[in-house]
């Protein structure tokens, strides 16, 4: 696709495309990883705070110093190795930029986020992509030799696999001259953080979302944690894009909601819970489970097409992720919800696979 | 400066340094070109809104539909007519990105939004900047011949000079087969919007704010307005780098604050009454002002030098815009405020000037 006014870079964008956002439906919606219950009441009481209006009318504070002190305090950390952005993508796309722009490829695993590849085509960077093992896990000594960095979500996505942090910091030794980007959306769901490791490794750029754990997929907030030097970085790159990324309402809300570690607990343990009972529910339907220490599993049907799976599901007003991709193919990837939302799920797969032709 | 861990690009970064925001003092804060007046109480509605919870669990549309159908509604276009971007200076990296990476030069004024040079280094864009006349004024002939494309600001900034329509037009005609960019941040002031002149023209995309005339600095709101040939490039550019860079409650708000087009109207007409009390004003005073069609004027103090002032008067609480820059370093750039805080400007200038040795 082309046109004569569109850069020749623009040109040969292949965009990154999103689960489906389905607008005025009732739909039980388990496509996008978002967590089924309500953000933090602390962060919403920020809705009433009668000097908003003030604050939505002036520039926003462009270090966002409140927020960052804020997730500084949740980690152990200096404000000065936090950098925040719109979405933890924003943090992502800066993070490519300022750290992977080099003559080596980057190197992610074959099978993880899709927008990886996205950035390395905005950017001009070329990658490597490390096959995962056939279990889905990650084989750390493929990301040895001369490269421009690596990153990995960490539980990795789709498969919901994690790498315990023996693993991240083989990783980290391996390319010691070059940022390893860890991408920890989905941790606060039952793995380690490897946030701790931040002073002992110069090379680690830890990145987290509001989006999952803590229910604010609609605010857009993410962070980076890192040395000092890494967090310059991604500032000259933001400061070389927008100044204010992020808005009045959005510093405060996220602040509030980093500040209530007791509902983020709660709700995660939630999750937690219910994964495991629909993991091993699935199990005993008919599905292959990938381990997952996400809010979501990669399940596999047996006796039934994965695409067909997915698109009987839809006519049920049951929306889950459908990746037409090799090696993920027969796999659905489902998010968790609430319990009565995966029991409809667990229903309704029982009702369409009793149903298929032996 | 440099690091290993950086990319050789950053290493080359420039920031954008925006105007201070100082924060927990109380200033007259006259130096980024905010509104005085408070936002749409329309749009401040929407924070009472008891579905926002909801909302802000779920990911955001990332078509952000509902906002681009009241922005189209504004300007008589359609919804695929419009992108909208976290605040104007988003929209304008991407139209950079889009439009602008090709191998001539692009081109905008000598003395305009410091920002556009930094785009420039963040894309690797090679620029030329044809000299404003001596009265500040854009000489459009200069525009002509090989180029990437051309933006300009318009009225331009720092100096508040307004481009009628028709030089809009031969500027248009000079580049055809290039994007040109008008940056309309402050032409709610008294001039008249290109975007009446989209669908004649393919090369022309419109970029507005919602910083300046909406008093939603705070919110993070810019759009642009084009042919869709041009929209469906900048969306190509956005989804390689964030699917969902506007969030539910910037969604709504905005929406909201378009639609208030009597608000909107009111701030507006009152800044301009004082901005043409204030430049008689300041003239009697002892200031040569640019003719300005923004909500700022620039101003050049006689008798005593333009860092001095602005230091005395920030000595006196009160905050304007300095530039230590070739052509504008006798020139201070004053935002204006409410009728009072502009009483309280004149009157310290008048003692600060009036106390200088002759």
């Amino acid at each position: 696709m082309s046109n004569p006014f569109w850069s020749p870079a623009l040109a040969q964008l292949e965009p990154y495309v999103p689960g489906e956002q389905p607008r005025g439906r009732r739909l039980i919606k388990l496509n996008t990883n978002e967590n089924p219950y309500p953000p933090s009441p602390r962060a919403l009481e920020v809705l009433a705070d009668g000097q908003l209006a003030d604050a939505l009318r002036r520039y926003p504070d462009p270090e966002s110093s409140d927020l960052r002190a804020a997730i500084a305090s949740r980690f152990g950390l200096d404000a000065g190795q936090v950098f925040v952005g719109n979405g933890s993508d924003e943090v992502l796309a800066h993070s490519f930029y300022s750290f992977f722009r080099r003559d080596e490829p980057l190197l992610f695993p074959d099978i993880t986020y899709s927008f990886y590849p996205v950035y390395c085509q905005l950017y001009g960077i070329e990658y490597r992509t490390p096959a995962l093992r056939d279990d889905f896990s990650i084989a750390v000594k493929e990301y040895a030799g001369p490269a421009a960095g690596a990153i990995l979500p960490n539980p990795n996505a789709p498969s919901g696999r994690y790498l315990p942090l023996a693993d991240i910091e083989r990783l980290l030794q391996l390319q010691p001259e070059r940022v390893v980007v860890i991408d920890e959306a989905y941790i606060d769901f039952g793995g380690d953080s490897a946030a701790p490791l931040i002073d002992r490794y110069p090379n680690l750029l830890v990145i987290h979302t509001l989006s999952k754990s803590y229910s604010l997929a609609g605010l857009r907030l993410g962070f980076a944690l890192g040395q000092e030097h890494l967090i310059e970085g991604l500032n000259r790159t933001k400061n070389s894009f927008n100044s204010y990324p992020i808005d009045a309402i959005a510093q405060r809300l996220a602040a509030a909601a980093i500040g209530d570690g007791t509902h983020l607990a709660a709700c995660c343990g939630k999750v937690i819970a219910t994964r495991e009972r629909v993991t091993q529910a699935l199990q005993a339907l008919a599905f292959d489970v990938v381990p997952s220490k996400a809010n979501f599993v990669l399940a596999r049907p047996r006796g039934i097409d994965a695409e067909t799976l997915y698109r009987e599901l839809r006519q049920r007003d049951i929306l889950v992720r459908y990746f037409n991709k090799p090696r993920i193919s027969e796999y659905l990837r489902i998010s968790i919800g609430t319990d009565s939302e995966m029991d409809a799920l667990l229903r309704n797969c029982e009702e369409i696979m009793g149903s298929q032709p032996e």
